[in-house]
């Protein structure tokens, strides 16, 4: 079975917006089976969707049409599919009616054209999106004498992807045959992408029945590997052991065996270790912190800590000398050293965690060049300093920056 | 004139991989007034590139086929397109000494599979590509009746890049009737999406000549007006005679009319009242801080602050008393206030914000369910509390809470 997803906004025909949620769709239909064979990205008029809904159904069997389900004038991917099929629409009292009752809660009046939202086309099923306003549908139909299984999913990320997998998977699968993918991803830190390609492509190239892929995003390797056959055991058997031979060539550059964060494994070794982390940011300015807070659950390793930004904060919340920053400079060895040592004693954590350093664009020199990153990790019987040189614009510092942090203190506690 | 793109490549149907070339085309044709209508993915499949091509030539005036230009069995892209128009191919001798030429500097032998590189479609003219071995090639044609224009370009980000601006856009603005486009972009914070668009849309509707389109995501909400008219005045006057209506409907929700984040507008507003800022970041656990030092220039008036995650914290470095978190519990009212006037006091900074709140998926409870989250705003003369219940995931909890705390920043500077 082949299908289509079809991204519907304006906005993802200019130069500032593309359209991500496909990626996530197309790994969850690939899992049970569904290859897709064609993305379209259409904008908001309706004459233009029509037509990529026609061109859709007569080239493919599972259609995903993909936002235009709010209540603006804009959002007609309702009308669009209507008119396509020539379907009616009839306004569903129970949605109308949570609708009113969501407008309640928000305190807010809500307007007529919020109940758009609950038009439902003929035959079709209303899939509830508990995180917004606008439910999804289902519908099972005939187009030119073939069956098209039509999904209407809404725009917005967390929407679109929990109600996919939620209401449009269990459906899909009801309907196609079954068969088994089996797939681990594993990841790596701080290891060039070339090096990593270099150490197991000898491998994974011995197994022509598994898909091997990488990618690589500032100082994170990601390797995913895929194997499809008719008995799962069979399946995960092959996946499994090319796993288990990258693991050993990738050594300790290795973090993740099942697809965690480098974030979640910190915290889970922190957690298993019965140890507390506490950060000092500087140049990455609450990146680290947010990574870790990101994950639920973060507060029982995790304390918190200081954004560093100004130079006198760095006094103020970790207890660096004045006097030390005003003579080796804020990004020196010695006031990273301080500020993790400082971090971990005002907080009481085991470890402190800290970085300063030149994100740039501005405020670098001969001596200490943009993209200048000093590391430190503080614990009772000793401290760790390091510095790397970082490659390319402010985020880019910022996000390897971020990385190697978390990495030292996965080293450190492995 | 509208303009479709078709990224050809079966890497791009996968979980894994996401054209990104097209984001940077767009930008190039905007700017001489081709507006892009429809994007399309296809996998490396000559039957459904055909298709493609038919789809795109019935629906749009210029054409740029993506990708597949190389030297293996899967590029498939010229066969496609002689397939569809008709066209013979013939192999180009001077485009065959420049790959033997080519292979010598590398002093690699060449494959024979190379030379179908140099096939020239009938009536094309040959693109020339310094930065690899697969050229370019431009046809003006006519399909059906009516004058197409196509460009055949290169896959790998650099190539493709390079060879459209130095060999598509001139020939491109060599016939087209010169066309200026205006843009413009407002943004609006915390309003609901469907009551920003009932404010704005008996506004928008009445300019047919200019596209807006609406984009919201946690609490933010991006206006994009885009107009294209022969005389560049006039697609200014028009852009912003529309935007000056809007910025009047929307009040003080607008923040930004030229399209600057809401963390750019905080700093920009801070340092023109001469302020600083100090953050005590609970639920948020970093975001904030993350956001405002991603702004190049953010330490002239960001100074940084803490992460209370953990309660004790709260006290460290805010100076919360312990038994007002005791007594009042650390998500609440109190402690919020608490938190900001600490903040600000312990900085030295000139405002304090504060967030605490519940960012799940546990802890909450039904006095205080998840999604509940404290804001305090602390200067000298007063400190301003109050509280939000925001729905939805832990990710999507804490980017709300983190838009409500600039935006209230941001109202308290104007």
């Amino acid at each position: 079975m082949k299908a289509e997803i079809i991204a519907i906004g304006s906005e993802m025909l200019t130069p500032y917006r593309q359209d991500s949620n496909s990626l996530r769709l197309t790994e969850k239909l690939n899992k049970i089976g569904v290859a897709v064979a064609f993305k379209t990205i259409v904008g908001d008029r309706k004459k233009d969707l029509v037509g990529a809904i026609k061109t859709a159904l007569s080239r493919i069997d599972i259609l995903v049409l993909m936002g235009g389900l709010g209540p603006t004038e804009d959002d007609l991917t309702r009308e669009a599919l209507a008119e396509t099929l020539s379907l009616e629409m009839h306004r569903d009292e129970q949605q109308v009616a949570a609708l009113h009752a969501r407008a309640a809660t928000w305190r807010v009046p809500m307007p007529e054209n919020n109940l758009k939202q609950a038009d439902l086309l003929e035959g079709a099923t209303l899939l509830p999106n508990p995180l917004g306003s606008a439910p999804g549908q289902w519908l099972d139909t005939d187009y030119e004498g073939f069956r098209k299984l039509l999904m209407l999913v809404p725009g917005p990320p967390h929407e679109c992807l929990s109600l996919f997998e939620q209401e449009c998977l269990p459906r899909l699968k009801a309907v196609l045959p079954e068969r088994h993918l089996a797939r681990r991803t594993l990841k790596a830190a701080m290891i060039p992408e070339s090096q990593a390609d270099k150490l197991i492509a000898p491998i994974y190239s011995e197994y022509t029945d598994v898909e091997t892929t990488i990618l690589a995003h500032a100082g994170d390797i990601q390797i995913t590997l895929e194997c499809a056959k008719t008995k799962p055991a069979e399946a995960f058997e092959r996946v499994n052991e090319l796993a288990g031979r990258i693991e050993e060539a990738l050594e300790d550059w290795l973090y993740s065996s099942q697809g965690e964060s480098l974030e979640q494994i910190v915290l889970y070794y922190l957690e298993l270790r019965q140890s507390t982390l506490a950060v000092a940011e500087s140049c990455t300015g609450g990146l680290i912190a947010q990574r870790l807070t990101s994950v639920p659950g973060a507060s029982r390793s995790f304390l918190g800590g200081a954004v560093v930004y100004a130079d006198p904060l760095k006094t103020t919340f970790a207890g660096v000398p004045s006097e030390l920053i005003a003579e080796q400079g804020a990004v020196s060895a010695e006031v990273a050293r301080a500020l993790a040592q400082g971090i971990r004693l005002r907080t009481g954590a085991t470890i402190g965690l800290a970085v300063t350093g030149i994100a740039g664009p501005t405020g670098g020199s001969d001596e200490k060049p943009v993209g200048l990153v000093y590391f430190a990790v503080s614990e009772p019987q000793k401290t760790e300093v390091m510095d790397r040189t970082f490659r390319g614009d402010r985020q880019r510092i910022r996000e390897w920056s971020a990385q190697q942090a978390l990495d030292l203190v996965r080293r450190r506690l492995m």
